[in-house]
């Protein structure tokens, strides 16, 4: 329980079954994904912002042809507004629903 | 005529009314985009490849933001083989299809 509750507090903005995907290699959020469905998620979704959109479809492919072929893919793309450093930035969002 | 004709050679591996997305900046395909609906097609298709993928997603949301509010997006992603200099790699495919 306690440890839900330091794991809730890391990811603060990851609504349960999301992975955020950023700099790592593909294969830690692959590895992720796999948990949270070994763990009996029914879905899991992928996120990620700018550059690491590409990632993201990358991280959803591997799952799909190397561990869950039956999984279905829906994808949803969308616009976020973040604070730069010389004010607001527009950026491109990436949401890959994964559903066994 | 001869000028269509020539447009077809060089856009050998595209169907029409698809936009295939690489390094040029993002403003350029989103024109590509544009220029198509304003020639009466009813879908366009942007497609890229590996780390084009988050710029064809920022196509897709800067015509859907900034110039076509109506347009529907649906989108899928891919793997294809590609014959790299060391053998055959597996590279992840995104088609964002917007209708009008």
């Amino acid at each position: 329980m306690v440890e839900q509750e330091v794991n809730q507090e890391k990811k603060q903005r990851a609504p349960e079954n999301t992975i955020f995907v950023g700099q790592k290699p593909t294969m830690a959020y692959v590895l992720a994904v796999i948990t949270q469905f070994s763990e009996d998620a029914k879905e899991v979704h992928i996120k990620a912002r700018g550059k690491s959109i590409s990632r993201a479809v990358d991280v959803a492919e591997v799952v799909r042809r190397k561990f869950l072929q039956t999984v279905n893919t829906t994808v949803n793309i969308s616009t976020e507004e973040i604070q730069g450093e010389r004010g607001k930035l527009n950026v491109s969002v990436i949401d890959i629903k994964l559903t066994k």
